[in-house]
C-alpha cells in the first residue's frame, strides 16, 4: 500500500477538465470530488491507489476534452519483464537457460575448465548464485551465439515448452502476473502500443511475447546482441547471432534503449527494480500526464519478498532500493504493492 | 517496363485459391485468365505488371481462402528511402544537411585544415562529390552529434522547413514519389506495417516521416548512432548523440536492422539500388507470397536516369547495377520503370 501516493495530481487534471463544463463550475469542491469508478476493468485489482492511478491515466489521456489528452497514435506505454510482468526469483528466467551449458560444453570441451562454465557445470546452486552479470554475459555469449535465428528460435521455443519454476512445477509462461496482463490489455484498448523494455535477451522474449502478452516481436526492446549476414552452400540467405553487445538494455541502457528502437519517450512505464530508475525518469519528464509505476515484491505466501527497500529482504536479483523507493515517494511515481494492491497474482490461482 | 515480369507466379497462386471454388473448377484456363482489375486503386501508377503486383500480392495476402493469406498482425512491409520513396539525386538529402559544416567549424576551428571538413568548406562541389562514405560518416559524426536528441529534432526539422532541392526548388519533403505514397497507402488500409529500413540516419529521418509518409518514428529503422543518458544541472534527465555507430543500415546491415528492429521477416520490400539486395533477398526467401521490387531511375525527364543496369548512366548515388538487374529477373523481383509504371511522380505535377 501507498500511502502517499500523489493522486492529487491526477485529481486535478480531472478537475480543471470538468471545469470546462460550466453547468459544473461552482459545484466542485475539491476534496469532496470522489474518484470515477473502474467499474470492472482490472479485476484482479484491489481498489487502491495503484488501481486508480492507472484508471486515471487512461481516462484523462483518451478524454478528448482533457488537457492531457493524448492523440491515439502516440499513445506508447512500456513495461520491464523480469520482476513486472513475470516471476524473476529465484533467479532471472533467461539465466535457467544455462541449462544449455552441459550441451554446448559437450560440443566445445574447451569450456569445461574455464569460468564461469566450469561452476556452472558443477551444479554447485550457491556457487551459480554469486555470478556476475560479467559471468552471465559469458555463458549468454556461448549458449546463444553462432546459430542461426530461426535455429535460435526453434531452441528457446523448445526451452520454454519443457522447462519448470522448481516452486510451482509450471512453465515459466505461466508465472505471468495476471493484474499486469489486465494493465496491458485495458492500455492497448485505449489505443496505447504496450512495449516490452527488457534487460533479458530481446531474441529470447520476442519468442514468446506475442503469446504471453499479446506484445509483437517489434514492439519487443531488449539486451541485444548483433547478427551477421551470410549465405548457406545452396546460396540461400541466414543471419547468425554474433557474441557482440549492441544493445545493454538494463539501467541508463533502457531509455537508450527506448530511443533506439521506439524513438519517442513513452506515455507511461511500469518497473519493478534499480534497473527501470532511467526509465521511469525519462518518461516522468515529458508533458503531459505520465504513468511511473514501481511494484514492490512484498508477499513473500504468493509469490517473494525483496528490497531492500521497506525493510523487505535484500536481494542481488530485482534490488528495489530504499533510494529508488524514496525517489519514488519524491517525484510521484506510484508503488504497487503486490500484497495489497493484487487480488490475484496467477491466471492459475482460484 | 519490365517484359520478363513474374507474373505468372502471382497467377498461380491465384488459380490455385480460385481452384478451390468448385463451380470454377474445369472452367480454368491458366493462359485466358485475366489479371482482376486494379479498379481505382494506385491511381499514379500506369497498367502494367508493376501496378499489377503489388494489387496481386495484397489480395493474395489478404483473401481468408488464399493459400498465401497472412494474418494481419503478421503483416510487414519495408521500403528504402533515397531513391524509393523521395529523390536521392544529385546527392542524398541527408548529406545536403552539411551545409551545417561552416557553423560547426565556427565552434570548432580546428575542423577548418582537416579533411573532409576542409573540402566541404571549399564549396567545390566536383570535389564534394568524390567524398567517401567514411568522410560522410565524419562529417555526419561532427555535424550531428555531442547534441541533446531534442536539439537534434529541432535542428533537423529547422533545416527541413528551410533548404530547397536545387532542381525544383521545393523543399526536399515535397520531392516524395506519389506512387510510392498510394503503395504505403494500399498496404496500410490492408493492414500493413509500413516500415522504412533506410541507410539514411534514423533519427534524422524520423522527424519528418509521419508527416511526409504517413509512418511513425517506431517504424523508421536507419542507420543509428548511440546516446547517452545523463542529467542537467536541474537534475532532469537527457539523451546526448553520441558519435558511436550501432548499425550501419545498408547493404546486409538492412536484414541485420530488421532483425534487431523488427525481429520477423518483412513480406514485402522496396528499394531501389545495390545497398538494397540483402534486404530483398532475405524479404525472398520465407515462406508464402512475397514482393520484392526495385525502382529503376529511367526517367531523365521527369527525373533521372542512373544504373548502371541496362546501359543507363552509372552513378555513385544509388547505384544500380546489372548484377542486381540480373538478380531481380531470376528471382521473380519486379523491376520499376519510373518511366512507364509511373503516371505521375510527384503530387506537384498535374
Amino acid at each position: 500500500m501507498n500511502p502517499a501516493h500523489p493522486l492529487g495530481v491526477t485529481r486535478r487534471v480531472l478537475l480543471s477538465s470538468l471545469a470546462t463544463l460550466p453547468v459544473l463550475t461552482g459545484a466542485l469542491d475539491p476534496t469532496s470530488v470522489p474518484a470515477q469508478s473502474t467499474g470492472g476493468l482490472l479485476p484482479s485489482w484491489n481498489d487502491g491507489p495503484a488501481k486508480q492511478a492507472i484508471f486515471d491515466f487512461v481516462r484523462t489521456t483518451t478524454d478528448r476534452s482533457s488537457a492531457s489528452y493524448v492523440l491515439p497514435e502516440d499513445r506508447i506505454a512500456v513495461f520491464d519483464q523480469d520482476g513486472t510482468l513475470w516471476v524473476e526469483h529465484p533467479v532471472y528466467t533467461q539465466v535457467v537457460y544455462w541449462e544449455r551449458v552441459p550441451a554446448v560444453a559437450a560440443k566445445k570441451p574447451e569450456l569445461r575448465n574455464a569460468e564461469p562454465f566450469k561452476t556452472v557445470l558443477s551444479g554447485n546452486r550457491e556457487a551459480i548464485a554469486k555470478l556476475s552479470m560479467r559471468d552471465l554475459e559469458k555463458i549468454l555469449a556461448a549458449t546463444l551465439t553462432g546459430m542461426s535465428v530461426e535455429e535460435f528460435n526453434a531452441e528457446a521455443k523448445r526451452w520454454l515448452e519443457t522447462a519448470k519454476h522448481p516452486r510451482w512445477n509450471r512453465p515459466y509462461t505461466e508465472l505471468v502476473y495476471q493484474p499486469m496482463l489486465e494493465a496491458l490489455r485495458h492500455l492497448r484498448e485505449n489505443a496505447y502500443k504496450t512495449y516490452i523494455v527488457t534487460g533479458g535477451g530481446q531474441d529470447f522474449v520476442r519468442v514468446y511475447a506475442e503469446k504471453v502478452y499479446g506484445i509483437p516481436p517489434e514492439q519487443v526492446v531488449g539486451t541485444a546482441g548483433g547478427t551477421k549476414y551470410g549465405y548457406d552452400k545452396d546460396g540461400k540467405p541466414f543471419l547468425t547471432k554474433e557474441p557482440k553487445l549492441i544493445l545493454n538494455d538494463n539501467n541508463a541502457g533502457k531509455p537508450e534503449g527506448i530511443h533506439l528502437m521506439i524513438g519517442r519517450r513513452p506515455n507511461a512505464a511500469f518497473g519493478n527494480s534499480t534497473g527501470d530508475r532511467e526509465m521511469l525518469e525519462w518518461t516522468g519528464v515529458g508533458a503531459g500526464a505520465r504513468l511511473k509505476m514501481l511494484v514492490l515484491h512484498d508477499d513473500a505466501t504468493r509469490e517473494y519478498a525483496y528490497g531492500p527497500a521497506q525493510g523487505l529482504p535484500d536481494s542481488r536479483v530485482g534490488t528495489f532500493t530504499q533510494a529508488l523507493y524514496d525517489e519514488a515517494k519524491k517525484d510521484g511515481w506510484t508503488v504497487i504493492s503486490m500484497k495489497n494492491d493484487w487480488k490475484r497474482i496467477f491466471a492459475f490461482e482460484q
